[in-house]
């Protein structure tokens, strides 16, 4: 239906301006076809001549059958369980920046627990004035904030240290989800049990645990528990889903999807970092020489395209095309993106959907006119703080091949002729 | 466990004000109660002694079952039938300002229909100069944009001109949702189209279309059209649910929920408004002289209180209190919210979430101490415009009592000493 519409060299934007310009005839160079004889438009079409569903079906509502691709996905190798495992956000075939928490990116480390509204507890205790245990409901009476944070695990584009491996954004960066959190903030509730007895806290770290087997406790210094963290109990509008940590889950804002514990049930505040296995043998750095970065919480600014790329190939021939893609930093807000087709050669800017929020997903978009040639497609972020996103071989040159985390490194989609794309490297 | 923290008079603010001048001794004072021995707390817990759910089983999550009252739901006797009928989104358990799409309002007049992208075709035509018929992929292939925007049907809030009717603010404010679209300008389509043959723009109206059997056809002036109107794909990120249009709808910002056509299929350019049935016999207001308010598009400045009210009431006894509820207004930004609670004869200036962003959800909160009395709760909303959400009775005063849409007068919660809540009116 749409062959002859795609006549190459017939560029839409000059289009445009002809028709705005001299209003002449403008037959078949546009993408969509002139208005005549289709089946589907001069006859009553099915779903036109009966009725629909009527509300009582659909009390809580589910994707349509016909998008029952886009779910999140695990990789079966990827991991020994699928109860200590990640299920990836389908971001290729995501837009805007909101993740819908039916398909929002999991990872546990001992699995999902179902854990009660009536059964929670949250403790907060160590250096504190008055160790203090609250309910769920107890939460609630506090004031409370709304925030629209992304959530990268460390491990997010891990496996690309070793070079292009997995075929498909959702596995190469669909580690990552963007939400719209409700929550205390973790200063209100520490200022409540008190904090006269730490002392200077310039020193004090917290320690947070989650309640199920794992407990995957972290440490946290105090100056970013005091700042911008939330014990946070609904993500976009309502509760969070049981994979996400119900009732109540930390939010840290920008920094390792690892630290926002789920499940939450103890804050400690002490005086020392506790140096537990998600801190020490897993989730830092190992570097070339063998040694390892300490403290690696912040998520570099980051960016990916997410379509085209090898799950959301091109489907038409040359003309009009929207590249888009994700950017995003944990120092700040996103500034600005550049897409480049070659390989990383040129760049042009790409337009930001809206101004860059803090620690927030940001979506961009850049529309060409694309020749049916292959491209080497790439996107590199820029941040508030002047940081540019690095390419893969000055991460190496800098990190080594060693590590599992914080690959924050340029992508490369070799989109070919025929629209399908490949995750390669360039050199 | 509560009972012994909810001292009545502790202020917990004075408390905290106590805690952090003089580190004095705090307990019993707060919310939480000092750790101790607890079951809960010393024992292992059932979650924390064995695995929980691997990833493998939540390719789609859905919200976890204890949750299962969070759920849209329809009025039996408001309709003649469920293929034309409200769904309600539950509003007052819901937090933050985003909709998620599973309990976002559906109202049908035919029934929610299923259509295929592949099927999906939109035509344009009309005073343009070349008719179009777009295919989806078509366009996917026209720049994008990204905005949230709030949706409120005409008759939300309708019940109330009768006096104080449902109870609860999933029935009398839950006809509305909140999300984040993506999809193309409908000014870049007409654009396409080409507009010279249509001459003067100003007195110009598109008639549009859905593809199902009520085709709900509406007129919107073209000055509204060429501004923000959306030929929307995708809401909250992922694929508009069936029950939403998919795979297209328009967005018409500010406007009323009707003009907002569902599996759009056709947008005609033409001289004068058409005067359809949703137009003339439906969603226009009757005054109380029996004449008809013509063209009320634009969705005033409202607000309500979610939380207390009568499907969430207060579960402690005196003390801090949240008070929460969303505001909004189709002029623009909410700028300001006040909350009553003594039926409007006082008021307190609420405290915004977020800046007020235009045609969108703003979501409010005000901390008190309750004092364990009786409470007649009202919110105020305020625009960019300066405009004020009148009573109910100035309304009444304005349009009388004959209408069926656009009510957006103050609520009132009648808070009882036991923390339930009434839909209830004040003089």
């Amino acid at each position: 239906m749409t062959a002859d519409n795609e006549k190459k060299g017939a560029s839409r934007r000059a289009f445009l301006k002809g028709a705005v310009a001299a209003g002449g005839a403008v037959a078949g160079a546009g993408m969509a076809r002139a208005a005549g004889p289709d089946p589907l438009i001069t006859e009553v079409q099915e779903w036109a001549s009966g009725l629909g569903e009527g509300v009582d079906a659909t009390p809580y509502g589910m994707p349509i059958r016909f998008e029952g691709d886009v779910i999140r996905r695990n990789v079966e190798w990827l991991t020994a369980d699928t109860i200590s495992s990640i299920n990836f956000t389908p971001i290729h075939a995501l837009d805007g920046t909101i993740t819908p928490q039916g398909c929002a990116f999991e990872r546990h480390h001992s699995g999902a627990i179902e854990l009660k509204k009536d059964d929670y507890r949250l403790m907060i205790n160590g250096l504190v004035d008055k160790p203090l245990v609250f309910t769920y409901e107890d939460l609630e009476r506090f004031p409370r904030e709304n925030h629209v944070y992304f959530c990268e695990c460390a491990a997010n584009t891990g496996m690309e240290w070793a070079g292009a491996q997995l075929n498909g954004a959702q596995f190469t960066h669909g580690m990552i989800h963007n939400m719209e959190y409700s929550g205390v903030s973790l200063r209100t509730l520490l200022t409540e049990a008190g904090l006269e007895a730490a002392g200077d806290l310039s020193d004090k770290w917290v320690y947070v645990e989650g309640a199920d087997a794992s407990s995957n406790g972290r440490s946290i210094p105090m100056d970013k528990a005091l700042d911008d963290v939330l014990i946070a109990f609904k993500a976009n509008g309502e509760a969070l889903r049981k994979e996400h940590g119900y009732p109540v889950r930390l939010v840290v804002p920008g920094w390792e999807g690892n630290m926002w514990i789920k499940w939450l049930r103890r804050i400690e505040v002490t005086n020392q970092a506790v140096e537990s296995r998600e801190e020490t043998s897993k989730y830092t750095d190992t570097l070339a020489d063998g040694t390892s970065r300490k403290w690696t919480w912040v998520m570099d600014a980051k960016s990916v395209v997410t379509s085209p790329s090898p799950q959301s190939p091109i489907k038409h021939g040359p003309g009009p095309l929207v590249i888009t893609g994700l950017a995003w930093s944990g120092h700040g807000a996103i500034t600005r993106v550049d897409v480049s087709t070659d390989g990383g050669k040129n760049w042009q800017q790409a337009r930001l959907a809206a101004e860059g929020q803090s620690k927030a997903l940001s979506r961009f978009y850049l529309e060409i006119e694309w020749d049916g040639k292959e491209m080497l497609l790439q996107s590199r972020a820029h941040d508030e703080t002047g940081y540019v996103q690095p390419t893969k071989n000055a991460l190496r040159d800098v990190r080594g091949e060693n590590s599992i985390y914080h690959n924050n490194c340029i992508q490369t989609w070799w989109v070919k002729e025929n629209g399908e794309a490949e995750n390669v490297e360039v050199s």
